[in-house]
């Protein structure tokens, strides 16, 4: 178990995660390389300008996180850092899960996900609403996106009998779509708005894929109900499968294209779906062993960001630039492993972790989930 | 390859076939036993009273079973016998292969079956029109029931285009439902109508399980649209997954009880199918070797009641009273396998089994599919 971070940590944290250029990996990076916040972001000039960048990057004053902090508060919510003990654990496991999330409400651990098309049929809807109620009925929160068509069925569905949360891509001060507002409003109070946006930003498409992968970082399982080939729902299952999630799909007939991608899902594997029981029956109580290998920050321990640097191999320190130019010698554009990268390089682990931090913050590489790494073009 | 079959023979086949007490298992042993129709149907009397029959099997005159060839060549039809050149070779794989049908037009090779509610909606018919006619455009013969519903939608689909073929329960002569009449002239003319009943028989429930069998041995694969727990369709699926055929079925939305059984399929393993090319993607050339394995016919050869006799072990022949006493004595009212019994019998296969085809002659036994016999309460 991890203690509640002080105040002064918590504004650090989330001064260094609304920083220029700091991702969600580097953000894990110079928490597990730093004692605090604020170690972090002292360092953060150095850094940069040691791998390269002419100018420090933009970290906001502490004044401005702490007005964010008080606004949350103001709507009866939290900001929740990655490391803290509120953060919820099931997003923690991912590679790319948000630094800080601004919460409403009250996040449960044992969630599903139910997604679908905006453009859902009234059938489609009433599905999603009526295997909404009963996942909330056995106990089970219900994650959606509060967009149009599914994601609004399954959280008005939840609503009527527990809790319901929904990850929004604005702000968690901001209500979107408009037809919505209620429906966010009601959620916040029953169950839990989070958002990865800070307070205030307006909905742009772009922040959707964020917002998607904490949908399935939430959950356990997720539930697809009428989503056409290659719409956003798909692109949000693949994740959930990608991360260990259990994948649900509910059955359509084949002349509704909105159809297409659910059946899809089931040809390739996933539970079909006709009531909450065939959620129930294959919900496991972790996400899969194979999804947990593959996420670094199992192989560290259960709490992320909190990691202890890989142990240093006993030689002189070498020259730090001659670390750098080797490093972008050996990288590319297309993604390399870190531990391949430490390998080849036959530097130390932990020296050429702190040349890739400062070769990111300089915006020279960029660091992708999966522990990998690229040349940033 | 195996030649046509002279007049006599088939005429002694099909009176041997609308004998009394001739089940197809019965059917197929007494051929593999004698080496024409007409010395079987000369041995049966003496082997049903060694069985412990009273009075001798009915076979009906030749006279009779003359006139039923006549009045379906009349029809342009022709009475199909198994272990003659025409039968259907996917159909004769079954331990229930019929031992005669009435055929009016012409049967093909590759074909598919497709089975459904007869009270299916109108999208449900659409699909399996739809398909029907995509199937038989890609040279696939489409089998089904001629009954309302999802069968005659499956008809008209591959008339539109090419070949199908109707299994019927009732006489060859017979049209049932009254409003399909009209597509099942159109399918004798353009593909095939067959049936295991005998010419003028009106159709009853009972006849409707012999005609699913039949719909399924014809056919490589099932396609299953719209199908409730329970139903005819999930019965004639279940028996051609037993028998080693490909399974498919259409998907549907959970709110309609017609797609419940076919979801269910595809929950346990059947292909999800939303195009003609889900089918053709999994058709397989044969049935699987699994279906062919539990076949007692393929153990002896492809070609059905032409068997040769299994070799005699050299010792003196039994007291063949002593052998049915012994068999009555091992057998009981749940499934025997024949191979077991004469393994505890110590007699010769060849031994056992002239017992058991007398004693089913005599009522006192029944053969059943799978090579297994069970005592008649």
């Amino acid at each position: 178990m991890i203690g509640p971070l002080t105040a002064a940590e918590q504004l650090g944290r989330l001064r260094l995660a609304r920083t220029d250029g700091v991702g969600p990996v580097t953000y894990r990076r110079l928490l597990s390389r730093y004692a605090t916040a604020a170690e972090a972001l002292d360092a953060l000039p150095g850094l940069a300008k040691s791998g390269g960048r002419a100018t420090p990057p933009m970290v906001p004053p502490a004044s401005v996180a702490q007005r964010e902090i008080d606004s949350v508060a103001k709507l009866g919510g939290r900001i929740l850092v990655l490391g803290g003990p509120d953060y919820p654990p099931l997003l923690a496991l991912l590679d790319a899960a948000p630094p800080v999330l601004g919460d409403v409400g009250a996040l449960a651990a044992r969630a599903v996900a139910m997604v679908g098309a905006r453009n859902a049929s009234a059938n489609g809807q009433r599905v999603a609403e009526m295997l909404a109620a009963d996942l909330a009925l056995a106990g089970i929160v219900v994650v959606s996106g509060m967009a149009r068509g599914i994601d609004a069925a399954a959280h008005a569905g939840a609503l009527s009998t527990g809790r319901t949360v929904a990850a929004i891509a604005s702000g968690i001060d901001i209500t979107y779509p408009p037809e919505n507002a209620d429906l966010q409003r009601r959620v916040a109070k029953g169950g839990a708005v989070v958002t990865e946006a800070p307070f205030g930003t307006a909905p742009q498409a772009r922040h959707f894929p964020r917002r998607n992968c904490v949908i399935a970082g939430l959950s356990l399982g997720v539930v697809v109900v009428e989503a056409a080939p290659q719409s956003g729902s798909l692109i949000t299952a693949r994740m959930a499968q990608d991360e260990g999630r259990e994948l649900f799909a509910v059955p359509g007939s084949p002349l509704d294209p909105r159809c297409r991608g659910s059946n899809d899902l089931i040809r390739s594997g996933a539970h079909l779906t006709e009531t909450a029981a065939d959620v129930l029956a294959n919900l496991p109580d972790h996400p899969s062993r194979e999804g947990l290998a593959r996420s670094p920050m199992f192989a560290h321990g259960p709490l992320p960001g909190l990691a202890e640097p890989p142990p240093e191999a006993v030689s002189p320190a070498p020259n730090p630039n001659a670390v750098r130019r080797r490093v972008m010698e050996l990288l590319s554009y297309s993604p390399t492993a870190v531990d391949d990268l430490i390998r080849r390089c036959q530097f130390s682990a932990s020296v050429v972790v702190t040349a890739l931090l400062e070769l990111e913050l300089a915006d020279r590489v960029e660091m992708l989930p999966g522990n990998q790494v690229v040349l940033v073009g």
